[in-house]
């Protein structure tokens, strides 16, 4: 399903055929935790281009529900998309948001964020989900090690991933929809390389790194990066889970590095933290009141086209909802176009020269 | 400007040319408070059709400020919006919202609402401001009597707002953009008609019914609407300020009413209640969690045409922007289609008919 196209060095073009379409990798994937992408209507995701979405087990298991989602036919007709969607197990929002949690081999326990209630997620149950949410790929349960952890503990619950991965291949073995498995192993190159390998002997279609971007330094991210994806096949797709930045998308991309999504986007728009070409910029500062400028005048998106920093800062500094969902179009355009300008250099034999412009416009005015 | 296409009994149809294109009428006009109809982009309200909307200078004034809006070179180009604007004169939102309010025969001082900050509006300085929007209607400033009000009051009052209106046109005497003044006189027959014959011997591009919808029974709402349009010119337009319900609207249009305005479609989709053709629907009733039926199966807008109840319900239960906006959508488009239908059947000489049918359907099933 996945065709690697070219290879610039370790970065990677590469074209995932998944049963709603076509995904050009790299690729950036918003992230629409209760099958919305906040304030984007299915619609608006389609305009900026987004072949595939990311949405949250956790969450929807949680609200509407599984019962809900069956009734309505899948996650796709539920949210009216077309597009592809990848959900994750769940693994990370038990470990980040949950309540009293207790891991054991079989899964893990938990209560809900919202309401307290008792829920129990197994390798098993959260396929299941998946399956019924009728997604394009789904991401196998792992247990998300948290930062610092000492190498035995490490140790231990990266044998449980890797156990838990075994299981769910058991359980699942049909292709359709894919399966993803997580690298995990901590801020420990050894147990990283250890998991990928182990990983990649059961065979999944795609390989996510995940619990990075916890708070480590970003050098050590990038080692670990590394560390996983040497061992890591190049016919399959590679997913670096929760990142990030676009210096981390980047330095990520150029670790061979295909997949990525995280709320950043998203949850800066309605801080009012935007990105631009130049480096980011607060819309809330009354410096942008009389300013009559697009955004960013690099960017073609609907907003950039359409309205000034100035009535942006307008709509954010009085609370109106149009500015939250503005600042998101574009924010999500600007990943979106910046995802398809390393395509398009990668595929040119110029990835690191690209890297080196984008990098000093963006860092040396911000 | 405004050219009587046809009546049926006492409800026309007709067209006012604006500088911004022509607005067939009846109209209703979306509120744009703030510079923006609350969650919409100027794209959604091309897209719905609407070739007008209103705004209000109070709010304006205060946020972002003349200066601002005469920095963007006006209200259009500062919200991106290509249709024509009709801007109030703040009169209403003078005695409804501000503080600590002092009328005199000269104008009102009164204290932000926001920030408290001391401000004075006369007839000739909201004409001023009005021009500076660059809007392509503007409202004389007027005095809204609270209801009850005893006559003297009133009597004193409308006499004060036939004053300011004498002054308003004085003030400004091109007819680019055109300007309205505003019939008051309470709740009494005599001084409505009183203040109609007064005004319309000062000669406006057109005429407002202001002061109803205050609280006051619908009859009573009828009667003075009545009252008042029994004495404005037919080649005129007649504007009833902040009203309202479908049910009213039809009752206006039925005593020759061609313009409306009202916050009712938006700030109700905010508070999840929807218009349909059946008749409203609250949407946070759980009954709606499992219906994959659209919101009206007789509308056509972008939302009943992709959308379930079941996700608007869940999106406005679990507080998505998005759900805001796809509600006001969905009203706004209610609205705009209600207008069309009544605009088709007076031409049709039909609208008796119509408005049985429409309120037979409508009411029933509520």
């Amino acid at each position: 399903m996945f065709k690697l196209e070219h290879t610039d060095k370790a970065a990677r073009a590469g074209r995932l055929k998944l049963k709603h379409g076509i995904v050009p990798t790299p690729i950036f994937m918003p992230v629409g935790t209760l099958g919305v992408v906040k304030t984007m209507s299915s619609e608006d995701l389609k305009e900026i281009g987004f072949p595939i979405i990311l949405s949250n087990t956790y969450h929807l298991w949680l609200r509407p529900g599984i019962e809900a989602i069956e009734y309505f036919k899948g996650l796709h007709s539920f949210m009216n998309w077309g597009g592809n969607i990848l959900t994750d197990s769940g693994g990370f929002q038990v470990f980040s948001l949950a309540l009293l949690r207790k891991i054991t081999d079989e899964g893990v326990t938990f209560q809900s964020h919202i309401d307290g209630s008792r829920h129990f997620f197994s390798p098993e149950n959260v396929m299941d989900m998946q399956k019924k949410f009728g997604v394009d790929i789904m991401m196998v349960l792992d247990e998300c090690i948290g930062y610092p952890a000492d190498k035995d503990y490490a140790q231990k619950s990266t044998n449980r991933t890797i156990e838990w991965a075994k299981r769910s291949r058991d359980h699942y073995k049909k292709n359709d929809p894919q399966m993803f498995c997580i690298v995990q192993g901590g801020m420990y190159e050894d147990l990283r390389q250890d998991c990928a390998r182990r990983l990649v002997d059961l065979d999944f279609a795609g390989y996510a790194i995940g619990g990075l971007s916890v708070g480590e330094e970003n050098d050590l991210m990038y080692n670990m990066i590394s560390a996983s994806t040497a061992f890591l096949p190049v016919n399959k797709p590679r997913y670096l889970m929760g990142v990030g930045e676009p210096v981390d998308i980047l330095n990520a991309v150029e670790r061979g590095i295909d997949m990525f999504d995280c709320v950043m986007p998203t949850r800066n728009a309605r801080n009012g933290g935007l990105f631009t070409s130049k480096g980011n910029v607060s819309i809330k500062k009354s410096e942008y009141s009389l300013n009559d400028e697009p955004l960013d005048e690099d960017c073609e998106c609907f907003v950039c086209k359409n309205y000034s920093k100035g009535y942006l800062h307008h709509l954010f500094k009085n609370k109106e909802m149009l500015g939250l969902r503005l600042n998101t179009y574009h924010n999500l355009s600007f990943f979106y176009k910046l995802m398809n300008d390393i395509r398009s250099a990668i595929i040119r034999d110029n990835f690191l020269l690209f890297k080196k412009d984008f990098l000093e416009k963006y860092v040396c005015t911000t």
